[in-house]
């Protein structure tokens, strides 16, 4: 039993918040929020026992879960391992890791920080977006554990296990890679899809009424916040440029097949897509 | 009562199947089904009463729903037309319907034929894939009925209101327009992005490992049948082209925010992109 200290009560932060004190896991959930409307809402909504200030939470928790957009959270980290007793344990829960990882390479207390992703979310943000059991059965990646103390590692495993995620370790550098595959570049396409429709159907009735499962199914990710993916992008620059310039190239095969008439090409394009079948049920 | 005569029981044949004779529109459900191991898994599942030959199909239905990929469907709806006696109606309920409504425009029993779109389907085909309440609350389209007769018109209303489903009105080549922007598209950026992943990810245990909620949602569409697609996007060319050309220019607007670290312009396309939320809940 320990007080978790939350900061940032969005989506993340707020989730983890729930499952944590209601599994037992937490005696006592704190929680920092800047934004004066989430911090009243998720005291509203019950997300913490207490909205506390970023010092208190850093002086009362024993592990901090560091929960805001990444490009803040590259500065933020090692300021709270400057001011942490020797054992609190700082996590956090950003999308990209190499950077991150980097800035608190050569800090002291490194070995109390464990670099986390637990690949679980949805469209949507903010403190009203937090739900129990969001974590449930998913992938968690921890980054560059051999950084971190073993002691540290094993408690912070114990606290993804009681949100049931499943535990994979790797590099930070090779995360960041694989996630601009499987994470990144489906909100670029999202985002590129939505402004597509937006710019051309302008009788958005039309888009409502007519647009079924399969156009939302794509296209939801487009309602993702700008403030996550702004730094996501930027921080994982060339991975997410590489993939892209591959989709582009994809996609410019599938336009010329298109162009020709060329059935063949179209066939053999959609044939070898579905693949994506035998992996992804 | 009647009997409905479904030729081609996939998906979309097989669940208009079950839900028009369950629900009590029809008393007898005949189907037509070239390919004989879906022929026989239609029967084994039941989505029919009996599976009958093309020619029985025709001489035996008092509506004819045609449920074949929209290349064949092209030229087996005048085929029927010429067949069949003068109470007879037939539906076709594919994706595209310019061609189809160009190919019957002259038919001396045009009046017969009624032009649908039913605005429902998962990424999956065949008989198997069938389902019940597949078209509840969704939008069917119907196209051209100002060349239909208003006796045939108002029995189709009649069928998909017991489909649950709400008409929409429109002109053919309009709703080829629409639903390039809203269905086909999506379709074609699932498939580049199942071909991007698929091509550099060659360690399918990760794709599976890290996929996220949000990869699957925008690459489940990738897994649809090229009979379906290659039809769809071959015959509604030209509209499926320019969408294509807007969302690749999307696309490398984006791709020159990312490459230029430019967070401003980042930004300002995820807002704007956002503005999605509105329109789809």
């Amino acid at each position: 039993m320990c007080t978790v200290g939350v900061i940032g009560l969005g989506l993340i932060g707020g989730s983890m918040a729930i499952d944590l004190k209601r599994r037992g896991f937490a005696s006592r959930v704190i929680g920092v929020e800047q934004d004066s409307i989430a911090a009243e809402a998720a005291k509203t909504i019950g997300l913490v026992d207490d909205v506390v200030s970023y010092e208190d939470c850093i002086g009362q928790a024993d592990i901090i879960v560091v929960a805001v957009p990444v490009g803040t959270a590259v500065k933020m980290v090692p300021e709270i391992l400057n001011k942490i007793g020797p054992d609190t344990i700082v996590i956090d829960v950003c999308s990209t890791k190499s950077q991150i990882c980097h800035a608190t390479q050569y800090h002291p207390r490194r070995g109390q920080f464990v670099s986390t992703h637990p690949m679980a979310g949805t469209e949507y943000s903010g403190p009203w977006a937090a739900q129990p059991g969001l974590f449930d059965g998913r992938a968690c990646i921890f980054a560059n554990t051999e950084e971190s103390s073993p002691k540290a590692v094993k408690r912070i495993e114990e606290l993804y296990g009681v949100l049931n995620m499943r535990p994979t370790y790797m590099n930070a550098d090779q995360h960041d890679v694989h996630t601009a595959y499987v994470s990144h570049i489906s909100h670029v396409t999202s985002f590129a899809l939505a402004l597509t429709v937006l710019d051309k159907e302008k009788d958005e009735k039309h888009i409502f009424d007519l647009a079924s499962g399969g156009f939302s199914s794509t296209v939801r990710l487009a309602k993702s916040s700008a403030d996550m993916w702004v730094p996501i992008l930027t921080q994982n620059h060339d991975n997410v440029l590489h993939v892209m310039d591959t989709y582009i190239e994809k996609m410019l095969q599938f336009r010329d097949a298109v162009f020709n008439y060329d059935q063949e090409r179209i066939r053999e394009l959609i044939v070898e897509a579905n693949r994506i079948k035998k992996i992804l049920r």
